[in-house]
């Protein structure tokens, strides 16, 4: 065991459980909670100490990692009445992983400077799998010698790890990353629709495409999944609805108009309204067909 | 000297030139014609006969390809008062690698059949440097045992040659390809625009997602061309149109609605229309910037 430093880690949903598995795996005390407790049931079999909430969890740890679902997740977490912010103490270090508002990160940073502690965004791409793999991409943002501070720790959980810049900075980043992906996702059904109408066998056309200018992960990996129906949630409409509506909050009060994104956030809403917020990414394909008017 | 099979080329503009290179100087007799002879001068120079009209290529070409510019270019090269057709002989094969219509691609087969002759549609992708390096992919619709026949010749001008199908198909897959890209380039500029008004660094924010679920083509090839205000063409804006126009049609007539696909042709037509017509399509960057009211 290793006793140098010791890890809380909130929110064990699918990500968070893979994340927080490594650093188990690694030998390291982890204090967990979850507001479910059977979905932290497999870590507590591992190795893992349960905490009845995060303010407990802060107490017992040197370093707080959050991994929940939405903004007013982690509004709760920390400032909750049982939040991290009731345990804080000088050189605690609270690190969030969940994809959230710059704006947020910029808030709980000043409060938890206030208190001498520090704070890092440090928000993640790479699904489920990458999470398992622990081939996640990091991207961070915060003051950089702490940043240096927790790589070796950020290690554990990925590969390709970035310092981005002061705080909300990874968030940003993260925005960044989702605003490519809203407008290729369209591209990708728009094409795949297309193809099916104009009598073209997808398969094949997919072979001329995926190598040229039209190359993309979505491409690659979803419209293989597209072709054959398959809607399964690699990443979830609900979740990618939360990212675009940041986004999009963020790019307004930056003074900037992103027909693009506009246009997959209502889409990704049609998605949604259709039933279909638990299905994957991938599941815009249906808003689509039902836009011109196809049968399922 | 190749004297089994004699080669005509029309139109030896940025693409066509290379590509008709490719096959002089894998000696063939090549019989060339442009509509303007000073950009056929270099291909003469290295061996390649002039003609003085589409006619004159095909009286004295086995296989006739064309590469011209629009739709219209087309007709001219096959319908015109000096065309193709006019010197039509059984067994001629005639292959029109520019990115046209399918139904035009089906007009002209249906013609070129009547004839006793043969059609075959082979647009391409991969740009001036696939062009010139070769490497083009090519997309094939029409009779499988014509594309055959011809498979040795387009293996000196590409490597992913793919057979799509019935006449028309390669058109089509095109148009997939083409569709794809189109709402690529409005993730990719509009990542970019929020990046620099985020106050994160671009490059860095590549480093973060270029490798992951937002990596493409664009964002590897074209993005770097975006931060550094290069919108020198790879591919020319008015040629993207073009193109877009022709995805709009056709799907309109299947009855499909592609609202990324119309988002992309109106801020392409915005980017004409700001006078980057002759720009390549990462110009895209400048729409979106004076959408936002954004200096340049």
């Amino acid at each position: 065991m290793k006793n140098d430093i010791i890890i809380g880690w909130i929110g064990t949903g699918k990500m968070g459980s893979s994340m927080a598995g490594h650093f188990i795996n690694s030998g390291y005390i982890c204090n967990i909670y979850n507001r479910t407790y059977s979905k932290a049931k497999p870590l507590i079999d591992k190795g893992a100490r349960w905490c009845n909430n995060p303010e407990e969890v802060a107490l017992k740890s040197d370093i707080v990692f959050t991994m929940v679902g939405y903004p007013e997740d982690v509004e709760e977490v920390y400032f909750g009445e049982s939040g991290i912010l009731k345990a804080l103490r000088p050189n605690h270090i609270c690190v969030d992983m969940t994809t959230t508002k710059p704006s947020l990160a910029i808030k709980i940073y000043e409060l938890v400077k206030s208190m001498s502690a520090d704070f890092i965004d440090a928000p993640v791409s790479g699904g489920d799998i990458g999470a398992r793999n622990a081939t996640l991409s990091i991207m961070v943002g915060g003051e950089e010698n702490i940043y240096n501070k927790i790589l070796p720790l950020l290690e554990l959980l990925g590969k390709n790890i970035v310092y981005q810049g002061k705080v909300g900075s990874g968030q940003h980043t993260k925005m960044c990353n989702q605003i490519v992906i809203a407008s290729t996702m369209i591209g990708v059904c728009e094409s795949l629709l297309y193809a099916r109408n104009a009598g073209l066998d997808s398969e094949t056309m997919l072979k001329s495409i995926t190598k040229g200018a039209a190359g993309c992960w979505s491409l690659d990996n979803l419209a293989p999944r597209i072709i054959n129906k398959n809607y399964e949630p690699g990443f979830y409409v609900e979740h990618f609805i939360k990212d675009l509506g940041i986004a999009i909050e963020e790019s307004t009060r930056m003074g900037l108009k992103l027909p693009g994104l506009e246009l997959a956030k209502s889409l990704y809403d049609k998605v949604k309204n259709m039933g279909y917020g638990k299905k994957g990414t991938q599941a815009l394909m249906l808003a689509l067909e039902e836009i011109s008017l196809i049968k399922q």
